[in-house]
Protein backbone atom coordinates (compact mmCIF):
# COMPACT_ATOMS: atom_id res chain seq x y z
CA UNK A 1 0.00 0.00 0.00
CA UNK A 2 3.01 2.23 -0.24
CA UNK A 3 2.26 5.17 -2.73
CA UNK A 4 4.57 5.51 -5.69
CA UNK A 5 7.42 7.49 -5.76
CA UNK A 6 6.10 10.88 -7.23
CA UNK A 7 3.80 11.68 -4.40
CA UNK A 8 5.42 13.82 -1.73
CA UNK A 9 5.24 10.98 0.89
CA UNK A 10 8.40 10.22 -0.27
CA UNK A 11 10.29 13.51 1.07
CA UNK A 12 12.73 12.52 3.41
CA UNK A 13 12.40 12.24 7.20
CA UNK A 14 8.76 11.19 6.58
CA UNK A 15 8.14 8.76 9.16
CA UNK A 16 7.32 5.49 7.85
CA UNK A 17 3.75 4.11 9.73
CA UNK A 18 3.40 0.71 11.01
CA UNK A 19 2.98 -1.78 8.11
CA UNK A 20 -0.05 -3.28 7.86
CA UNK A 21 -1.34 -6.33 9.94
CA UNK A 22 -1.61 -9.50 7.17
CA UNK A 23 -5.21 -10.11 7.84
CA UNK A 24 -8.21 -7.70 7.22
CA UNK A 25 -10.61 -9.74 9.63
CA UNK A 26 -11.82 -7.76 12.57
CA UNK A 27 -10.83 -8.25 15.95
CA UNK A 28 -13.75 -9.41 18.68
CA UNK A 29 -13.35 -8.24 21.99
CA UNK A 30 -15.12 -8.20 25.56
CA UNK A 31 -14.84 -5.07 27.09
CA UNK A 32 -14.08 -4.76 30.52
CA UNK A 33 -13.44 -1.89 33.19
CA UNK A 34 -10.77 -1.29 35.94
CA UNK A 35 -10.65 1.04 38.95
CA UNK A 36 -8.00 2.01 40.42
CA UNK A 37 -9.00 3.75 43.80
CA UNK A 38 -7.11 5.43 45.85
CA UNK A 39 -6.98 6.94 49.31
CA UNK A 40 -4.52 8.68 51.59
CA UNK A 41 -4.04 7.08 55.43
CA UNK A 42 -3.57 11.13 56.80
CA UNK A 43 -2.86 9.16 60.37
CA UNK A 44 0.13 7.05 58.92
CA UNK A 45 1.10 9.24 55.96
CA UNK A 46 0.36 6.13 53.53
CA UNK A 47 -0.76 6.14 50.09
CA UNK A 48 -3.60 3.37 49.59
CA UNK A 49 -4.60 1.53 46.81
CA UNK A 50 -7.84 -0.89 46.46
CA UNK A 51 -7.32 -4.28 45.58
CA UNK A 52 -9.69 -7.36 45.58
CA UNK A 53 -8.60 -11.41 45.93
CA UNK A 54 -10.19 -12.94 42.68
CA UNK A 55 -11.47 -16.31 43.38
CA UNK A 56 -11.65 -17.39 39.77
CA UNK A 57 -9.80 -18.20 37.17
CA UNK A 58 -7.24 -16.70 35.51
CA UNK A 59 -5.41 -15.80 38.07
CA UNK A 60 -7.04 -16.90 41.15
CA UNK A 61 -5.89 -16.27 44.25
CA UNK A 62 -4.30 -12.76 43.26
CA UNK A 63 -5.20 -9.58 44.35
CA UNK A 64 -6.81 -7.53 41.16
CA UNK A 65 -8.18 -3.88 40.34
CA UNK A 66 -11.68 -3.91 41.12
CA UNK A 67 -13.54 -4.61 37.93
CA UNK A 68 -15.29 -6.45 35.70
CA UNK A 69 -16.74 -7.01 32.20
CA UNK A 70 -19.29 -4.63 30.62
CA UNK A 71 -22.80 -5.93 30.13
CA UNK A 72 -25.03 -5.64 26.66
CA UNK A 73 -26.97 -2.32 27.40
CA UNK A 74 -24.55 -1.01 30.11
CA UNK A 75 -22.31 1.77 29.46
CA UNK A 76 -18.75 2.00 30.85
CA UNK A 77 -19.53 4.30 33.40
CA UNK A 78 -22.42 2.15 34.83
CA UNK A 79 -20.17 -0.94 34.69
CA UNK A 80 -17.63 0.76 36.60
CA UNK A 81 -19.86 1.92 39.35
CA UNK A 82 -21.27 -1.40 38.95
CA UNK A 83 -17.45 -3.35 39.98
CA UNK A 84 -17.33 -1.27 43.31
CA UNK A 85 -21.51 -1.00 44.55
CA UNK A 86 -20.88 -4.50 46.46
CA UNK A 87 -17.14 -3.91 47.51
CA UNK A 88 -17.06 -0.35 48.61
CA UNK A 89 -19.14 2.42 50.13
CA UNK A 90 -18.16 6.13 49.49
CA UNK A 91 -18.62 9.90 49.53
CA UNK A 92 -18.99 11.77 46.05
CA UNK A 93 -17.02 9.19 44.19
CA UNK A 94 -16.14 10.76 41.04
CA UNK A 95 -14.86 8.49 38.61
CA UNK A 96 -12.46 9.59 35.80
CA UNK A 97 -11.39 7.53 32.76
CA UNK A 98 -7.71 7.03 32.74
CA UNK A 99 -6.33 4.87 29.62
CA UNK A 100 -7.57 1.94 27.62
CA UNK A 101 -5.55 -1.19 27.53
CA UNK A 102 -6.34 -3.20 24.15
CA UNK A 103 -3.34 -4.90 22.92
CA UNK A 104 -3.46 -8.47 22.00
CA UNK A 105 -2.43 -11.09 24.21
CA UNK A 106 -3.09 -8.86 27.27
CA UNK A 107 -5.23 -11.67 28.76
CA UNK A 108 -4.66 -15.41 29.18
CA UNK A 109 -8.28 -16.25 28.59
CA UNK A 110 -7.77 -14.92 24.88
CA UNK A 111 -5.22 -18.12 24.48
CA UNK A 112 -7.50 -20.48 25.67
CA UNK A 113 -10.84 -19.92 23.49
CA UNK A 114 -10.72 -20.72 20.19
CA UNK A 115 -12.64 -17.76 18.85
CA UNK A 116 -9.93 -15.00 19.36
CA UNK A 117 -12.13 -13.19 21.59
CA UNK A 118 -9.63 -9.72 22.79
CA UNK A 119 -10.06 -8.44 26.51
CA UNK A 120 -9.83 -4.62 26.41
CA UNK A 121 -9.43 -2.94 29.87
CA UNK A 122 -10.72 0.37 29.86
CA UNK A 123 -9.42 1.59 33.79
CA UNK A 124 -11.14 4.69 35.66
CA UNK A 125 -9.26 6.35 38.70
CA UNK A 126 -10.42 8.18 41.71
CA UNK A 127 -8.60 9.58 44.97
CA UNK A 128 -11.70 9.25 47.87
CA UNK A 129 -11.24 10.57 51.40
CA UNK A 130 -10.53 7.38 53.43
CA UNK A 131 -12.93 8.89 56.23
CA UNK A 132 -15.76 8.89 53.94
CA UNK A 133 -15.70 5.04 52.47
CA UNK A 134 -16.50 1.86 54.14
CA UNK A 135 -14.91 -1.93 52.91
CA UNK A 136 -18.12 -3.94 52.12
CA UNK A 137 -16.51 -7.22 53.78
CA UNK A 138 -18.23 -10.55 53.57
CA UNK A 139 -15.68 -12.18 54.74
CA UNK A 140 -15.93 -14.78 51.67
CA UNK A 141 -14.47 -11.89 48.84
CA UNK A 142 -11.12 -10.49 49.85
CA UNK A 143 -11.53 -7.10 49.66
CA UNK A 144 -8.15 -4.57 51.40
CA UNK A 145 -6.86 -0.47 51.51
CA UNK A 146 -2.99 -2.22 50.09
CA UNK A 147 -0.26 0.65 50.85
CA UNK A 148 0.95 1.25 47.73
CA UNK A 149 4.60 0.24 48.54
CA UNK A 150 3.26 -3.19 49.47
CA UNK A 151 1.43 -3.93 46.37
CA UNK A 152 1.92 -7.39 45.39
CA UNK A 153 2.30 -8.94 42.07
CA UNK A 154 -1.35 -8.48 40.88
CA UNK A 155 -3.37 -9.79 37.95
CA UNK A 156 -3.58 -9.48 34.41
CA UNK A 157 -1.28 -6.23 33.52
CA UNK A 158 -2.84 -4.83 36.44
CA UNK A 159 0.27 -3.35 37.52
CA UNK A 160 0.72 -1.73 34.73
CA UNK A 161 -2.84 -0.02 34.96
CA UNK A 162 -1.72 0.90 38.90
CA UNK A 163 1.69 2.55 37.43
CA UNK A 164 -0.11 4.59 35.38
CA UNK A 165 -2.92 5.43 37.80
CA UNK A 166 0.10 6.64 40.35
CA UNK A 167 1.11 9.01 37.42
CA UNK A 168 -2.42 10.32 36.84
CA UNK A 169 -2.71 10.90 40.45
CA UNK A 170 0.45 12.92 40.89
CA UNK A 171 -0.17 15.10 38.19
CA UNK A 172 -3.89 15.66 39.62
CA UNK A 173 -2.01 16.77 42.77
CA UNK A 174 -0.06 19.04 40.98
CA UNK A 175 -2.28 20.40 38.24
CA UNK A 176 -5.47 20.48 40.46
CA UNK A 177 -6.62 21.15 44.04
CA UNK A 178 -8.14 17.63 44.31
CA UNK A 179 -5.92 17.28 47.85
CA UNK A 180 -8.57 19.39 49.56
CA UNK A 181 -11.17 17.11 48.39
CA UNK A 182 -9.65 14.42 50.38
CA UNK A 183 -7.74 16.37 53.15
CA UNK A 184 -10.86 17.03 56.46
CA UNK A 185 -12.73 21.02 56.46
CA UNK A 186 -9.81 21.94 58.25
CA UNK A 187 -6.31 21.41 58.05
CA UNK A 188 -2.79 23.26 59.07
CA UNK A 189 -0.51 23.81 56.11
CA UNK A 190 1.47 20.59 57.27
CA UNK A 191 -1.69 18.59 57.04
CA UNK A 192 -0.98 19.45 53.09
CA UNK A 193 2.75 19.25 52.85
CA UNK A 194 2.14 15.78 54.58
CA UNK A 195 -0.25 15.09 51.84
CA UNK A 196 1.84 16.10 49.05
CA UNK A 197 5.06 14.08 50.33
CA UNK A 198 3.33 10.71 51.07
CA UNK A 199 1.67 11.13 46.90
CA UNK A 200 4.83 12.91 45.58
CA UNK A 201 7.43 11.55 47.96
CA UNK A 202 9.49 12.95 50.66
CA UNK A 203 11.99 15.29 48.28
CA UNK A 204 9.21 16.65 46.43
CA UNK A 205 9.55 20.40 47.95
CA UNK A 206 11.03 22.28 51.26
CA UNK A 207 8.44 22.63 53.86
CA UNK A 208 9.42 26.70 53.54
CA UNK A 209 8.81 26.85 49.85
CA UNK A 210 5.87 25.21 49.75
CA UNK A 211 3.99 27.15 52.55
CA UNK A 212 4.61 30.50 50.74
CA UNK A 213 3.59 29.34 47.34
CA UNK A 214 0.64 27.90 48.72
CA UNK A 215 -0.68 30.50 50.45
CA UNK A 216 0.56 32.95 47.27
CA UNK A 217 -2.20 31.04 45.52
CA UNK A 218 -5.12 32.69 47.79
CA UNK A 219 -7.35 29.94 47.98
CA UNK A 220 -6.91 29.04 51.30
CA UNK A 221 -9.15 30.67 54.53
CA UNK A 222 -7.01 31.36 58.11
CA UNK A 223 -10.39 30.00 60.25
CA UNK A 224 -8.24 31.94 62.80
CA UNK A 225 -8.48 28.75 64.84
CA UNK A 226 -5.20 26.90 66.21
CA UNK A 227 -4.69 23.68 67.20
CA UNK A 228 -1.58 21.96 69.25
CA UNK A 229 -0.12 18.49 68.37
CA UNK A 230 2.57 17.14 70.33
CA UNK A 231 5.04 19.64 71.19
CA UNK A 232 5.32 21.82 68.50
CA UNK A 233 3.85 25.72 68.79
CA UNK A 234 -0.34 26.16 67.60
CA UNK A 235 -0.41 25.71 64.24
CA UNK A 236 -3.30 27.80 62.24
CA UNK A 237 -6.28 25.44 60.76
CA UNK A 238 -7.41 26.81 57.12
CA UNK A 239 -10.03 25.87 55.13
CA UNK A 240 -10.58 25.88 50.86
CA UNK A 241 -11.65 28.87 50.05
CA UNK A 242 -14.48 27.76 47.00
CA UNK A 243 -15.08 31.00 46.72
CA UNK A 244 -11.88 32.46 46.09
CA UNK A 245 -10.89 29.77 43.97
CA UNK A 246 -14.03 30.35 41.70
CA UNK A 247 -12.53 32.82 39.09
CA UNK A 248 -9.45 30.65 39.04
CA UNK A 249 -10.77 27.49 38.06
CA UNK A 250 -10.53 27.63 34.10
CA UNK A 251 -6.66 29.27 34.70
CA UNK A 252 -3.60 27.09 34.16
CA UNK A 253 -2.28 26.49 37.72
CA UNK A 254 0.07 24.66 39.63
CA UNK A 255 -0.76 23.90 43.23
CA UNK A 256 2.67 23.02 45.17
CA UNK B 1 -27.80 -6.76 45.99
CA UNK B 2 -28.27 -3.48 48.48
CA UNK B 3 -26.67 -4.26 51.80
CA UNK B 4 -28.19 -5.05 54.83
CA UNK B 5 -29.34 -1.99 57.16
CA UNK B 6 -27.31 -2.82 59.93
CA UNK B 7 -24.26 -2.27 57.51
CA UNK B 8 -21.37 0.78 57.59
CA UNK B 9 -23.05 1.42 53.80
CA UNK B 10 -26.01 3.06 55.29
CA UNK B 11 -24.58 6.06 56.97
CA UNK B 12 -26.76 8.76 55.60
CA UNK B 13 -25.05 10.62 52.37
CA UNK B 14 -23.55 7.79 50.89
CA UNK B 15 -24.06 7.51 46.84
CA UNK B 16 -26.19 4.87 45.84
CA UNK B 17 -24.42 3.61 42.87
CA UNK B 18 -26.46 2.95 39.61
CA UNK B 19 -28.73 -0.35 40.30
CA UNK B 20 -27.54 -2.69 37.96
CA UNK B 21 -28.58 -3.71 34.59
CA UNK B 22 -31.81 -6.56 34.08
CA UNK B 23 -29.47 -8.47 32.12
CA UNK B 24 -26.03 -10.21 33.04
CA UNK B 25 -25.17 -11.30 29.71
CA UNK B 26 -21.72 -10.09 28.35
CA UNK B 27 -21.70 -7.31 25.39
CA UNK B 28 -19.93 -8.23 22.28
CA UNK B 29 -18.07 -5.19 20.73
CA UNK B 30 -15.99 -4.34 17.71
CA UNK B 31 -13.25 -1.91 18.82
CA UNK B 32 -12.68 1.63 16.40
CA UNK B 33 -10.01 3.82 16.55
CA UNK B 34 -10.86 7.34 15.66
CA UNK B 35 -7.80 10.17 15.54
CA UNK B 36 -7.89 14.13 15.79
CA UNK B 37 -4.98 15.77 13.86
CA UNK B 38 -4.74 18.93 14.96
CA UNK B 39 -2.66 21.72 12.80
CA UNK B 40 -1.94 24.93 12.87
CA UNK B 41 -1.75 27.21 9.75
CA UNK B 42 0.33 29.71 11.34
CA UNK B 43 0.74 32.20 8.38
CA UNK B 44 -3.63 32.29 8.08
CA UNK B 45 -3.66 31.68 11.83
CA UNK B 46 -6.05 29.11 11.87
CA UNK B 47 -6.05 25.84 13.67
CA UNK B 48 -6.79 22.84 11.62
CA UNK B 49 -8.24 19.71 11.70
CA UNK B 50 -7.87 16.50 9.84
CA UNK B 51 -10.64 15.12 8.44
CA UNK B 52 -12.02 12.53 5.92
CA UNK B 53 -15.33 11.93 4.07
CA UNK B 54 -16.92 8.93 4.31
CA UNK B 55 -17.88 6.51 1.38
CA UNK B 56 -19.50 4.04 2.87
CA UNK B 57 -22.71 3.38 5.27
CA UNK B 58 -23.74 4.55 7.88
CA UNK B 59 -23.19 8.43 7.28
CA UNK B 60 -21.86 8.01 3.61
CA UNK B 61 -21.40 11.49 2.87
CA UNK B 62 -20.41 12.84 6.02
CA UNK B 63 -17.27 14.05 7.22
CA UNK B 64 -15.89 12.12 9.63
CA UNK B 65 -12.71 11.52 11.83
CA UNK B 66 -9.90 9.14 10.29
CA UNK B 67 -10.28 5.87 12.06
CA UNK B 68 -10.55 2.20 11.35
CA UNK B 69 -11.58 -1.06 12.89
CA UNK B 70 -9.56 -3.03 14.89
CA UNK B 71 -8.24 -5.78 12.88
CA UNK B 72 -7.69 -9.18 14.74
CA UNK B 73 -3.64 -9.41 16.14
CA UNK B 74 -3.50 -5.62 15.60
CA UNK B 75 -2.74 -3.58 18.55
CA UNK B 76 -5.38 -0.16 18.90
CA UNK B 77 -1.77 1.58 18.08
CA UNK B 78 -1.18 0.06 15.29
CA UNK B 79 -4.79 0.18 14.00
CA UNK B 80 -4.42 4.47 14.67
CA UNK B 81 -1.19 4.13 12.59
CA UNK B 82 -3.00 1.95 9.60
CA UNK B 83 -6.24 4.60 9.60
CA UNK B 84 -3.74 7.57 8.79
CA UNK B 85 -0.96 6.03 6.96
CA UNK B 86 -2.80 6.15 3.75
CA UNK B 87 -4.36 10.09 4.07
CA UNK B 88 -1.00 11.59 5.90
CA UNK B 89 2.50 11.65 5.92
CA UNK B 90 3.88 13.30 8.88
CA UNK B 91 7.40 14.05 10.35
CA UNK B 92 7.24 13.06 14.15
CA UNK B 93 3.63 11.56 14.67
CA UNK B 94 3.03 10.67 18.41
CA UNK B 95 -0.32 9.90 18.84
CA UNK B 96 -1.35 9.96 22.65
CA UNK B 97 -4.94 8.47 23.84
CA UNK B 98 -7.11 10.56 24.00
CA UNK B 99 -10.47 8.58 25.00
CA UNK B 100 -12.72 5.98 25.04
CA UNK B 101 -16.40 6.26 24.10
CA UNK B 102 -17.97 2.93 24.79
CA UNK B 103 -21.84 3.68 25.32
CA UNK B 104 -24.67 1.88 23.85
CA UNK B 105 -26.47 3.52 21.03
CA UNK B 106 -23.62 5.32 19.89
CA UNK B 107 -22.99 3.76 16.20
CA UNK B 108 -26.33 2.79 14.05
CA UNK B 109 -24.40 -0.53 12.94
CA UNK B 110 -25.60 -1.64 15.99
CA UNK B 111 -28.93 -1.38 15.84
CA UNK B 112 -29.07 -3.12 12.63
CA UNK B 113 -26.73 -5.70 13.47
CA UNK B 114 -29.19 -8.74 14.80
CA UNK B 115 -26.14 -10.24 16.86
CA UNK B 116 -26.28 -7.13 19.32
CA UNK B 117 -22.66 -6.21 18.60
CA UNK B 118 -21.64 -2.75 20.11
CA UNK B 119 -18.57 -0.06 18.63
CA UNK B 120 -16.43 1.03 21.03
CA UNK B 121 -14.15 4.14 19.62
CA UNK B 122 -10.66 4.58 21.52
CA UNK B 123 -10.16 8.32 20.16
CA UNK B 124 -5.97 9.19 19.87
CA UNK B 125 -4.88 12.46 19.08
CA UNK B 126 -2.05 14.69 17.78
CA UNK B 127 -0.33 18.13 17.15
CA UNK B 128 1.27 18.29 14.06
CA UNK B 129 3.44 20.93 12.23
CA UNK B 130 1.64 21.78 9.23
CA UNK B 131 4.71 22.53 6.57
CA UNK B 132 5.91 18.68 7.99
CA UNK B 133 2.57 17.21 6.46
CA UNK B 134 1.34 16.13 3.41
CA UNK B 135 -2.22 14.92 2.38
CA UNK B 136 -2.40 11.74 0.34
CA UNK B 137 -4.64 13.17 -2.33
CA UNK B 138 -5.21 10.36 -4.28
CA UNK B 139 -8.50 12.25 -6.51
CA UNK B 140 -11.05 9.39 -5.37
CA UNK B 141 -11.32 9.99 -1.73
CA UNK B 142 -12.17 13.38 0.48
CA UNK B 143 -9.20 14.43 2.55
CA UNK B 144 -8.86 18.27 3.92
CA UNK B 145 -7.41 20.06 6.71
CA UNK B 146 -10.63 21.69 7.97
CA UNK B 147 -10.46 25.48 9.93
CA UNK B 148 -11.80 24.07 13.07
CA UNK B 149 -14.35 27.13 12.90
CA UNK B 150 -16.16 25.43 9.95
CA UNK B 151 -16.40 22.13 10.82
CA UNK B 152 -19.94 20.63 9.75
CA UNK B 153 -21.88 17.65 11.78
CA UNK B 154 -19.76 14.79 11.56
CA UNK B 155 -20.47 10.97 11.27
CA UNK B 156 -21.38 9.31 14.51
CA UNK B 157 -20.33 11.02 17.46
CA UNK B 158 -16.95 12.59 16.25
CA UNK B 159 -18.24 16.33 16.81
CA UNK B 160 -18.17 15.24 20.51
CA UNK B 161 -14.80 13.35 19.99
CA UNK B 162 -13.33 16.59 18.61
CA UNK B 163 -14.65 18.54 21.11
CA UNK B 164 -13.08 16.36 23.74
CA UNK B 165 -9.81 17.01 21.75
CA UNK B 166 -9.76 20.28 21.64
CA UNK B 167 -9.96 20.52 25.07
CA UNK B 168 -6.78 18.29 25.52
CA UNK B 169 -5.34 20.32 23.19
CA UNK B 170 -5.97 23.47 25.31
CA UNK B 171 -4.73 22.12 28.37
CA UNK B 172 -1.56 20.43 26.17
CA UNK B 173 -0.44 24.42 25.42
CA UNK B 174 -1.20 25.30 29.01
CA UNK B 175 0.83 22.55 30.99
CA UNK B 176 3.80 21.22 28.28
CA UNK B 177 6.48 23.25 25.68
CA UNK B 178 3.66 21.42 22.65
CA UNK B 179 4.04 24.93 21.01
CA UNK B 180 7.41 24.81 20.17
CA UNK B 181 7.01 21.43 18.04
CA UNK B 182 5.22 23.04 15.51
CA UNK B 183 6.37 26.54 15.55
CA UNK B 184 9.20 26.66 12.90
CA UNK B 185 12.52 26.54 14.43
CA UNK B 186 13.21 30.15 15.13
CA UNK B 187 10.45 32.16 15.51
CA UNK B 188 9.27 35.66 17.41
CA UNK B 189 7.96 36.05 20.52
CA UNK B 190 5.25 37.26 18.91
CA UNK B 191 4.72 34.27 16.57
CA UNK B 192 4.83 32.52 19.88
CA UNK B 193 1.38 34.75 21.22
CA UNK B 194 -0.20 34.33 17.95
CA UNK B 195 -0.08 30.94 18.20
CA UNK B 196 -1.69 30.65 21.84
CA UNK B 197 -4.08 32.85 20.45
CA UNK B 198 -5.42 30.75 17.51
CA UNK B 199 -5.57 27.67 20.00
CA UNK B 200 -7.11 29.31 23.16
CA UNK B 201 -9.04 32.24 21.89
CA UNK B 202 -7.91 36.17 21.56
CA UNK B 203 -8.67 36.90 24.95
CA UNK B 204 -6.61 34.80 26.27
CA UNK B 205 -4.02 37.16 27.66
CA UNK B 206 -2.47 40.65 26.50
CA UNK B 207 0.61 40.59 24.42
CA UNK B 208 2.76 42.34 27.08
CA UNK B 209 2.12 40.30 29.78
CA UNK B 210 1.93 36.32 27.96
CA UNK B 211 5.97 37.98 27.12
CA UNK B 212 7.13 38.72 30.01
CA UNK B 213 5.43 35.32 31.70
CA UNK B 214 7.24 33.52 28.41
CA UNK B 215 10.94 34.65 28.99
CA UNK B 216 10.68 34.55 32.67
CA UNK B 217 10.29 30.71 32.02
CA UNK B 218 13.88 30.73 30.76
CA UNK B 219 13.21 28.19 28.18
CA UNK B 220 13.99 30.57 25.49
CA UNK B 221 17.37 31.26 23.69
CA UNK B 222 17.41 34.40 21.85
CA UNK B 223 19.51 34.14 18.49
CA UNK B 224 20.36 37.58 18.30
CA UNK B 225 18.72 37.69 14.53
CA UNK B 226 16.45 40.09 14.21
CA UNK B 227 13.73 39.92 10.95
CA UNK B 228 11.15 42.66 9.78
CA UNK B 229 8.35 41.90 8.97
CA UNK B 230 5.74 44.63 7.75
CA UNK B 231 6.10 48.56 9.10
CA UNK B 232 6.77 47.57 12.95
CA UNK B 233 10.23 47.94 14.22
CA UNK B 234 12.30 44.68 13.74
CA UNK B 235 12.19 41.58 16.41
CA UNK B 236 14.00 39.30 18.52
CA UNK B 237 14.00 35.90 16.95
CA UNK B 238 14.23 33.19 19.31
CA UNK B 239 14.56 29.37 19.58
CA UNK B 240 13.26 26.71 22.40
CA UNK B 241 16.21 25.70 24.27
CA UNK B 242 15.88 22.14 24.94
CA UNK B 243 18.83 22.21 27.28
CA UNK B 244 17.55 24.58 29.41
CA UNK B 245 14.53 22.77 29.49
CA UNK B 246 15.81 19.70 29.97
CA UNK B 247 15.95 20.06 34.37
CA UNK B 248 12.44 21.36 34.22
CA UNK B 249 11.20 19.00 32.17
CA UNK B 250 9.18 16.92 34.99
CA UNK B 251 8.33 19.89 37.33
CA UNK B 252 4.71 20.97 36.94
CA UNK B 253 4.71 24.39 34.96
CA UNK B 254 2.22 26.89 33.01
CA UNK B 255 3.34 27.91 29.56
CA UNK B 256 1.50 30.95 29.17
Amino acid sequence: MTKPADKPANKPGYRPLESLPTTTDLADFKVGVDTVIFSVDTEQNRLLVLLVMRHEKPYSGYWSLPGTLVRVGESLEAAADRALTEKIRVNNLYLEQLFTFGGPDRDPREAEDAYNIRYLSVSYFALVRYEDTALIADGVRGIAWYPLSQVPKLAFDHNQILTYGCKRLRSKLEYSPVAFDVLPETFTLSDVYQLYATVLGEDFSDYSNFRTRLLKLGILEDTKVKTSRGAGRPASLYRFDAEAFQPLKDKPMVFL
